[in-house]
């Protein structure tokens, strides 16, 4: 759904005037310390984060799921909700597919219609964690850590499969969230589990093109519950290592241990070489899949801290990294839901861009612990809400996204065209 | 099902030589010891755990659900599931009913039909976390904590509804797992919410007869993710004492923050009166569901050496506990795996029989750690398999439960029977 | 020490050009959405949190303690150096004594001494955690519920001299951390020592004189690490409504176990008239007594909504809280640390003041979490520091404390009239 | 301290009737299974696990420290405890040095002094968290990670005299656990940090002896509260591979994040070939430092299962193991605290050895969890007591340790040698 540019503007012009008060203001102090209000606002239009296809529809617990009514049932109607985000916010420019949920019958015709939403393709996504109906042989005990071979050539077959759909869209990752794992003592070989996986990788990565990238997940639990054969860092760039140039390691930040100090991994593998992916949500507990920066922007913030001063020195050649929201709307609808998550995402970023890397250098060479927490500070308390939305503005975005889609009445119209009881494939 | 006595007794015979040898050993080393085996053989026996009507099928994860095949679909598969369990373990002797995935149309039949397993009806269960088909108000946003009161007054409308299933069965108990919370800082006013919950459960407590218990379960996150209104011990407690003294906590093992210290938690709740209920499962990261023991069989015993020494000393008059296996058969047949867990359950309560409970407190009051934990250490080490073994024995059981269900081939019976995607009722 | 006010004021009139500006556009912004903030400025500056005498020296771990230099070495030098920070910060107007670590020889004359810097005294601290010089009884095995009774006598005696100092200084409340507790599994018998633990608490109840508060303090581990007897707020509660209405549960912010909802636990206490006080520091894995808001600072405004709500909506009258920094500071010069602590206590409680807190009740009454969390965020990425600024500023305090304190080389001066190798007595 | 033989021998003969029982009857049990006794006896008396010397003292928390009384207080009484451990044990077969708290003056003596209590040195660790009277440059701010290469420098040096000491030891590795790390966000450049890190330990790897191994531990969290330099395996791994083929991870089984599967950690490691050292203790919440075996010695002997596992199939040449206990003995006697910690540590071992591996590599080809687990839990059921006793009476060990350590009056009479307020070098 593509919404009348004229709709967006009449919205926005009921906030222009604060809005140009707001940002000529911070531009003031902003520039007071140095800083380029013009240069940050660039950089906040170039990027960029995919939405998954899975994440249109409402999601849910083991417990229960309930509809939000008027989710896309097919691919184009997932595109087409893609395509109103990206318009909305001018921050969401690719869309990344989940095979088999979402398989292009006509690739080429797929390919042009997100071109009509200016939306590219990024990184594809395998699913050997579920059985499909008609499928040979079950997941149930893994797939490519699994015992018995056949399965785990099932399972890389469907690896190669989507590697061929994401071709013929222009992707240029496959992303393998390996859910195998055990849940009892005893139930798996550790040793032997992780090796059969290493070589089941090997057999994908062969089919890997030479201009893209394989991402390798790591979780420490769920769907199993004693042991995931990926369970973290660790694990995945041994993997990555093993398998060559182009096997990268992706964060997901809901996949770590209570505590876990996740900038500091960031860090890390960026330092090796080897940061390929980034899943953004938050989390409380566990995987809880919330809406990024709802519970700890303060950590999001340190996390691009790291990306910020990775990305300025790279001395290893990390690659670009490829960014996804991969969030569970059980609760919001998912639309709005994805606005606050790319918006939160933005302020993180922006925050981030404003810590005065040479000045904390210094600090950090002097011990003056002190002055690093300010200098930090100082980036993190400024209101950089006049810098998103003025990125936004600058490419034909809403001032304020989920207001202009309440205004408007999106979802209400999304049920009246799909149905209250439409249903999203995916969990 | 019911096993034919004989087929059970051949199969013991096999083991009847070397387990009369072990139980003669076991008993010289526990004699020399001043310790009875035949009372604690008689303690086992008297022990009894309950089934939930929706353990009996196969469990799931939001990923997904794998079926099992032969599972019960109807409540009468269920008791005589159950009844097969008890008849093999004699240690499951009660049945407790899920409503509404389990409503008996004709309460006397299936009380009946229970007697002749030798089944009695434990604490009901209501749900309020799931919308069933045709449900006028959806519990998305809460049950009895929710906003509307209409939506309160239909979930304490279904509280009431299971009391008086339960009435019929000869239930004395209502067990009370109020999933409701929040996934969003801000989402609830903490308040207003427990204020809320309180009444409601004021409301249901007025129908609760004389001779019955209200157990009030808590658990700290999932299905939501930021807060439960009753995410803890301390809680369930403040409300079970606003409620009254026929209102008590239940305690679930998997519903504890990460290295809670769940024996002192059992410990200060019966030394007020207020421990009601008990489920019984394991988990290493979060609410795992699994087998009983599996990942914690020492917490389990240390959990029952509160227990024992809490039924023995009892000023507070805590009532009998309602004892239930609350597990998820994600990955094992549920059948095989309750008796496992039915196995280490009464090994941890046969341990725990074994502390040397005078000792232990002489140790105490000289502050001798070494000797405090020497004394649990004597009871945890003592391989008490074969008075388990005897208890069973004794009624009829099975040596070897699981042994007895494969050789007699019973799984592939229910699935000749049931068919392969028999889908019993449940997450 | 006292800074010549003239000092300051040269130091502000630095900032003073751009602070006004920056107020002025910050008022401006709040008048549109109607928000007085000059109330919020006079709130900010109603708004004092105690200093306790052991935070002005360097803490340490088991591992090491590294000296700070110029560290207060007696009661006076810490009452000057919390003068210090009142006068730089105008919100650190009282100081917490910690009982025997710093008894006052003269209370009179302490209290004159106090009284010319502004400040107040707070809660009393007791300690039965340490073994002091001379003492005759060991608190190895515990205090307040020793096995033995002439050690418990001994803490309870104790517990009532630290009340009698109080009395002379003008405190009114005691706070008791009962660090008790064990490290092995049946070492304690849970429900003895926690009986123990109530008569003992009992025995020094009888002291508080009428216009006192007892706050009770909760830790689930250190310095025992298998149970503390009072390990949580349930535990807390528990005796605080045993003892009487002057018994209140106190939180300190770093002792949960990992992932605990704190704001929730604050609101429920709160709810039940029974928040008596409350440390503030900050931690990433246990009991890490960071500077406050430095990891998780999104919970910290989390915290202060539900303490800002609360306050506003008081049936069971809650009394006021005592307000205390609990903090180490192993690397950080404390001064400089606390003034960072006080900053961020006050960045937190003003954003919490922004909360829209009736359009966040429509919210929540309509289900609506896409705006709940709008409005929470519009609060919290309010930058407010012009705010915090101007409440310091109009009571003659620093625009920017730690610049003050460097400029004026107040730690060097320290030194040189204390040494370098001064210790301040605590950890 | 040697204690007569006789002593030994004449307590050990008031048990041995029923010892000579209790090991026939699991002698007969075994051998009906198919396991050779006698085998497994040889296995137990085999091992040896190192002793430290610093943990003869009683241990501390931040908040205190209760002397033992007859501590040791030099280098030679703390060889006589563990002789005193190994002559009562047999299984504490080695001493590991803490440099510089016990630096051997006549390391010829020394070593003579330990062979006489048929004790060898095991690996030498070094100590770069504290700062030791006269040291030129502190470790406040780090050591092989600081910013300043003078602190470097002189943190490599002391790396390289603890080597040379251990040469004259016959020591064959060295152990460095790196206590480098930031408490507050900023303080570090994660990435700078880790790369001066790998740099120094290169300088100490090149004096690292052809037939030595380096061991490098990891850590997550204290005595640093934010991040530690190496915190976790994965960085571990990622230095030791950079360092070459005798470098090697270690792991201490304190050093995780909450719910952490140990047991996947150390057969990854093993896999890889680079698990070179291990540290007992057990824990709660924490690194508590309790005795091995006494919180969770259901996860020690699946540790325990994966290293027997590792040790019989090992393609990749992993190196022996250097095996030590690094408890804290806060409230236990130190002597008696280590002589239970070995104790659980052969009641693991033989436990482990009990697996059955071929039938359990069958069962896990069938995903036959059920089975899987039976034969975990034949083993870890297994009352293996009389194997372990067995193995320390063939050698002239005792029966029951701690009964003999007491009977004799040990440690009465090392307080009336030593005094009751020496005080043992260590934290």
């Amino acid at each position: 759904m593509i919404i009348p540019a004229s709709n967006i503007g009449e919205l926005n012009d009921l906030h222009q005037q604060n809005h140009t008060i707001q940002y000529a203001n911070l531009k003031n102090d902003l520039e007071l310390k140095g800083i380029d209000p013009e240069a940050l606002v660039k950089q906040l239009i170039d990027y960029q984060v995919a939405i998954p296809s899975w994440a249109l529809g409402a999601g849910g617990t083991r417990f229960a799921r309930f509809s939000i009514g008027g989710e896309p049932s097919t691919l184009e109607e997932k595109i087409k909700d893609v395509g109103l985000l990206h318009q909305l916010t001018q921050s969401a420019g690719s869309i990344s597919l989940h095979i088999p949920w979402d398989i292009p019958e006509d690739p080429l015709a797929t390919k042009e219609l997100a071109s009509s939403y200016f939306l590219a393709f990024d990184a594809v996504n395998s699913n050997t964690f579920q059985d499909q109906s008609g499928q040979r042989h079950s997941y149930k005990f893994g797939s490519l850590c699994h015992q018995n071979p056949t399965v785990r050539e099932q399972a890389i077959n469907h690896n190669i499969e989507v590697i061929e759909i994401g071709k013929k869209l222009g992707s240029q990752a496959l992303t393998v969230w390996l859910a195998d794992g055990s849940s009892f003592p005893g139930q798996h070989n550790f040793r032997k589990a992780l090796d059969r996986t290493a070589k089941s990788l090997q057999s994908i990565y062969q089919y890997i093109p030479e201009d893209w990238a394989m991402l390798i997940e790591y979780k420490p639990y769920e769907p199993y519950f004693y042991s995931m054969v990926i369970p973290d860092w660790g694990t995945s760039l041994l993997l990555a290592n093993q398998l060559g140039d182009q096997a990268y390691t992706l964060v997901d930040l809901g996949h770590h241990l209570p505590n876990t100090n996740i900038e500091q991994i960031v860090a890390t593998l960026h330092s090796q070489g080897k940061l390929g992916g980034f899943h953004f949500n938050d989390s409380k507990y566990s995987d809880d899949d919330l809406s990024v920066g709802s519970i700890k922007p303060y950590q999001l913030f340190l996390i691009f801290n790291e990306l910020v001063f990775g990305i300025d020195h790279n001395p290893q050649n990390n690659p670009d990294i490829a960014w996804m929201i991969d969030a569970s709307h059980n609760l919001k609808d998912p639309l709005e839901d994805l606005m606050q998550s790319l918006d939160q995402i933005m302020i993180a970023y922006a925050k981030a861009l404003l810590v005065n890397q040479s000045t904390l250098a210094e600090a950090q060479a002097l011990n003056d612990i002190t002055f690093c927490q300010f200098i930090l500070n100082e980036a993190y308390q400024t209101d950089v809400r006049p810098l998103v939305r003025e990125s936004r503005l600058r490419n034909g975005g809403a001032l304020y996204p989920v207001e202009v889609y309440r205004k408007l009445g999106v979802r209400d119209q999304l049920i009246k065209e799909r149905g209250k009881e439409s249903k999203a494939s995916g969990l």
